[in-house]
């Protein structure tokens, strides 16, 4: 393992404490707690969302944390999902009175602790909803996972929920456009190689030295299957496919793209990957309205991609475009 | 080499236009030549700031094209200076009458195609400036370079010029605060592992599976020493100290940071190591005004890092505060 860490053991804590002097300006700790809350939050009448889960996979989440998309963020160890009492504490943070929105990726353990902590909020009289991201189409069950998994779409459900919940709309109208955005986002993902959970110091699988493994998730969890690499507009082709197979969009649709990289790969690379998938998509007549590339839910040093697409709608495209101002994700 | 590209000889055309589906609402393409624009470039009055040189170094130098920053970004093959008609290109296509700016990093080769292409301009009555950025405090001399080569902190030359040249300031201005940010700024990196250059299909050199590479150049190019792996404390110790001895900060002195990643290194440990510089600083009293943490200049595949420190005065500090709006920089 060749890392640039210093104790397997205290990566959490020094990445939160080098996220904090980098983004000082948006993000602060709750006091104690793998937490970190927008730097301005509780503002009137907002209704606060919380995202979180294992860490490793940053920019994700707390990178998100900032005016039009997440007001806390909680930071589990890495890949393993944070705790009850850590969830709670990041949503008595952020509620003012309007409610909170959890935002949890479905993984079994994620699901388990974010509820438990939506629990102890409601007993407390904070009124608490939650959405699971499933967007990942590759397999049914996984791992860590029954259902599909989420990955990259969730990012779009951050942004565009964010946009939401600034413009004042209430708990139940902020849900009901996450419900929309999960329903409308498909994503599919490849590895070229492993990754290394620092605890544990070696690869999570190994691939021989001319294969990859489509569909792989971001914990390293088996995809479809392996095969030879071939050329990046083979692999963006069943990439695309596969997820509209999964999703009726019309020809005459709209969609936004994200291209992600899982961490290892160059954005040189992702950039080459996007060439076919919009070639693709241009074939078929969908059209792209807004195209992301780059790292947006890595997975540790894998290397790889992910490509997700979301089904637009006039207010889907109204709230993507609104303001964001977060560390990882800006839009004016 | 496992890559996500379809032919070797294509990387450099297929990211071209997988930047171009990307970012079509900053970009667009000098038909024929491997040079990308401002879209709304030729803004009256305005000094254009051309960059660029070898690709592979992504978000470099394109992902810098727009509002603040640069007018125009040549991409050359990977790690390869652009030759000096593309270069001539850029400057023809942005030049508005009021002067052109070209910002190159120091490389023998680049050096000479940029200064060529000055001349070509010259010939037809441009006015065109030139300063080269050499910021990488590693070693004098090296591979392809003549004294210093220059590496991230030419994102900060791009980054506070483009501010100071949408401000309306004249080409000779435009290249004073050139020159103040090139002498204020240094950088120093370290490698992990090797790249692979996609036409040569093998790693630039090898370390061992617990070696580091101590003053890497972006290419490659031999750094001050390798070492046996150790923490990213003392990495990054190693990495400033080696800046500190040679800029003269002063005590009550303001600085802006950037780690930054060269491709395969997780944001979770380019965090890790920002909490270790940060640190320092603070210790010696000095003020961290703002700090970037992300992969600005990277270097296709390879592992690894660079730490920049910019000694900022009351000018520089306003520039990079001022709007810069372009897909891989944005400043509110």
């Amino acid at each position: 393992m060749k890392k640039l860490i210093n104790n397997p053991d205290n990566v959490l804590e020094d990445m939160l404490q080098g996220m904090l002097y980098a983004h000082g300006d948006y993000l602060k700790r709750v006091e104690g707690f793998d937490v970190l809350v927008r730097k301005n939050s509780k503002s009137e009448g907002k209704v606060a969302l919380v995202s979180g889960g294992g860490s490793g996979h940053e920019p994700a989440h707390a990178g998100y944390v900032g005016e039009g998309m997440l007001d806390a963020a909680v930071c589990g160890a890495v890949f393993t999902s944070p705790t009850p009492d850590q969830v709670y504490e990041a949503i008595k943070a952020v509620d003012n009175g309007s409610g909170v929105l959890l935002i949890i990726k479905n993984y079994t353990g994620d699901i388990m602790n974010f509820e438990m902590a939506q629990d102890m909020a409601d007993m407390e009289g904070i009124n608490v909803k939650a959405v699971v991201v499933n967007d990942d189409v590759a397999v049914e069950d996984s791992l860590y996972t029954a259902g599909r998994r989420g990955i990259a779409g969730t990012v779009f459900v951050h942004k565009i929920v964010g946009a939401k919940a600034e413009e004042g709309a209430s708990l139940e109208e902020v849900k009901n456009v996450a419900d929309k955005v999960i329903n409308n986002v498909r994503s599919m993902g490849m590895a070229l190689t492993s990754c290394i959970v620092p605890a544990a110091g070696k690869a999570n699988f190994t691939l021989a030295e001319d294969e990859i493994e489509i569909g792989m998730g971001i914990h390293g969890e088996p995809g479809t299957h392996r095969e030879k690499i071939s050329t990046a507009d083979n692999i963006s082709e069943q990439l695309v496919n596969k997820i509209l197979n999964d999703i009726t969009i019309e020809n005459s649709d709209e969609v936004a793209v994200m291209v992600n990289g899982l961490s290892g790969t160059p954005l040189m690379e992702l950039y080459i990957v996007n060439k076919k998938v919009q070639e693709i998509l241009e074939e078929k007549g969908i059209k792209v309205h807004k195209t992301f590339v780059g790292e947006y839910m890595t997975s540790l040093e894998m290397a790889g991609c992910s490509v997700s697409i979301l089904k637009l709608d006039d207010e889907l495209k109204g709230l993507l475009g609104e303001k964001a101002d977060t560390p990882a994700f800006k839009v004016f």
